[in-house]
């Protein structure tokens, strides 16, 4: 709706910075300094623009008019790494979304770190966004004390790709769980059985038991503990001994899932599939197998996240799971503004299907 | 610093919602949604804490704050496309060092679109950030009235990875012309003289003549012509004939790489080599040779920009121009900090030096 945008920007019968700056005698950027707060303007010119700016009635600002009609025409979107395809994706379907119903979009970025989120949520109340969508890395009731505070603030809340069952909030999510079992399930029905899990959750050292795997993963991302749910699922439904050798931990870096695969490449029994959550860990996976003098599909066969235009000119190309990622963003946008219009929040998660694109990185096991 | 963080957000001595909300008698939510502007309030409840507020001085808040002490700790960024994971780096660089000098940092993408860019701009100033760091779409005089609007309202602006010759800017850009003349220079000594340049600028047609394509480029992104000066700058000191067939035309997208490559391929005197200037140009290139039964660096000797772990993992490896992306944030923010911190701008254009990494997709021209 570009006519309520235009609208909201118009400030129409409201005197500008020039009017201000005719009336008290000086130029347009003096007049703009003392008004914005920025830059050095002597103590006298700065007493005159204050003046002609109250005389005209100039601090009918955008604050004000926001406290008059409730809306800013601004979503705020806080996501957890912005270099991220994944994110960048999302964030350009809220912006598509929002842009198309007459709103803008501002991101911060928290580097999977609590406190910048915190602080970013902080940020944007100052800012005095409408709404906020999130990809929170908070786990747990004592970590979203900021999300309840934005809503009691009368900010309605959206989470994006990850689910904080403490809280009762919109959500908009993929199918992580089945999405994994899927791919897992595929590389079973190649024959494959010693199937390496790239990543795992960030634990210190490999946990000994399922129990203790699955216990470490509910206290870390959301997102990744449904994938790992999802390979435990077609492991099971194989019937297939989970075997904690196979599962890597420690950090989430692409260094990292290099040596954890050139470890499980060195095992006596070693593995001959592999699935990888996430970008860096295909890519991670891939510098292991080179290093090793093995190839794939032929040594081991290979399934990832996400999706990219580099999977599909590898040589051979990456069998991939692609997320929707854009759909995820204009879900997570119309959840938000249709409550901005005056929805009732329906405070369910909403579940995308992703999808596998066959390629060429899975063969069948040798016999 | 974070101690000027703190202080930044702790708002000491301001009443907090909850104390409005005690001395109206109402909810905290529902003083919150009332000072918010956000959601139903009954209009006697409205009033109630709309008195409470005044009576306690709640509107103190973060705007009248920083009409006083002339900082919101707040940087604005607008860059062309935030999932170019070029830009997603810049951001990286410039949310590190502001961060570590107690500012945060919110972004906006304008998906190449100048009138995006302008309500960016617009929002910027809206939400009163303290400087802004643009990756601008504007290319001429008509198309800078957003950018010259910030600085009148006393905004610094740095403009990073992009010059805009009509504005007298602080700017942070990379080596685009020497980087992309190295590059092709390194194809020539292999003994290439039919170079591939794949992105040109986006005419409809191709430019029949040297200066005809010269005058398009100027009409286009900045980045984009220096990158095409650079080509142009090694075949000249090789004393190669410029042939406007190898240069790709139409719009930068990676469908129309890889058609403009099967095209070039297609040619009697076809390429032996490629100079791609994009990500996207690389992936749609290596699509076209796939397509024509082609590999590299045996059939076709290929270079582009920018470095990436996908780069890395393909077989063969390519052999790819990186850009200090994480440099090039750091610099345009320590620029804008300064400024912010009282050093005159120096209007000046910083160059950052860019790397190309010999891999091994350049193989000497068969004789």
């Amino acid at each position: 709706m570009p006519a309520e945008r235009g609208q909201g920007r118009a400030e129409r019968g409201r005197p500008t910075i020039s009017e201000v700056a005719a009336e008290a005698g000086v130029g347009r950027a003096t007049a703009g300094r003392t008004l914005g707060g920025y830059g050095y303007v002597s103590p006298e010119l700065r007493e005159r623009v204050l003046a002609a700016a109250e005389k005209l009635g100039y601090r009918a600002n955008a604050l004000a008019r926001s406290m008059s009609t409730g809306v800013t025409h601004t979503l705020g979107v806080i996501v957890a790494d912005i270099g991220n395809p994944f994110f960048a994706g999302v964030v350009r379907g809220i912006c598509d979304t929002s842009r198309a119903r007459g709103f803008d979009t501002i991101v911060l970025s928290t580097y999977e770190n609590l406190e910048e989120e915190i602080a970013a949520t902080n940020v944007l109340i100052d800012k005095r966004v409408d709404g906020v969508i999130i990809a929170s890395a908070a786990v747990d009731k004592r970590e979203v004390a900021h999300i309840e505070a934005a809503m009691d603030r009368g900010i309605p809340v959206v989470l994006v790709d990850r689910a904080i069952s403490a809280l009762d909030l919109d959500a908009v999510v993929i199918d992580n769980r089945d999405a994994a079992r899927e791919a897992v399930e595929t590389l079973i029905e190649a024959g494959h059985r010693r199937i390496g899990f790239v990543w795992g959750p960030p634990a210190p050292q490999a946990p000994a038991t399922r129990r203790e795997l699955l216990a470490e993963a509910s206290r870390n991302l959301w997102t990744d503990g449904e994938r790992l749910r999802g390979y435990l699922d077609a492991l099971d439904d194989a019937r297939i001994p989970f075997d904690p050798e196979l599962v890597m931990v420690g950090p989430k870096v692409e260094e990292r899932a290099t040596q954890e695969v050139a470890r499980m490449l060195a095992l006596p029994d070693r593995i001959t599939a592999l699935f990888c959550t996430e970008t860096d860990a295909v890519t991670g996976a891939l510098r292991a197998l080179r290093a090793a003098g093995l190839s794939y599909p032929r040594d081991v066969a290979l399934i990832g996240f996400d999706d990219s235009a580099w999977a599909a000119v590898m040589e051979p190309p990456l069998t991939m799971i692609e997320q929707p990622v854009h759909q995820l963003g204009e879900k997570a946008a119309q959840m938000l503004l249709d409550t901005l219009d005056g929805a009732e929040p329906r405070r369910e998660m909403h579940t995308l299907r992703s999808r596998m694109i066959r390629r060429s990185s899975v063969a069948p096991l040798p016999t």
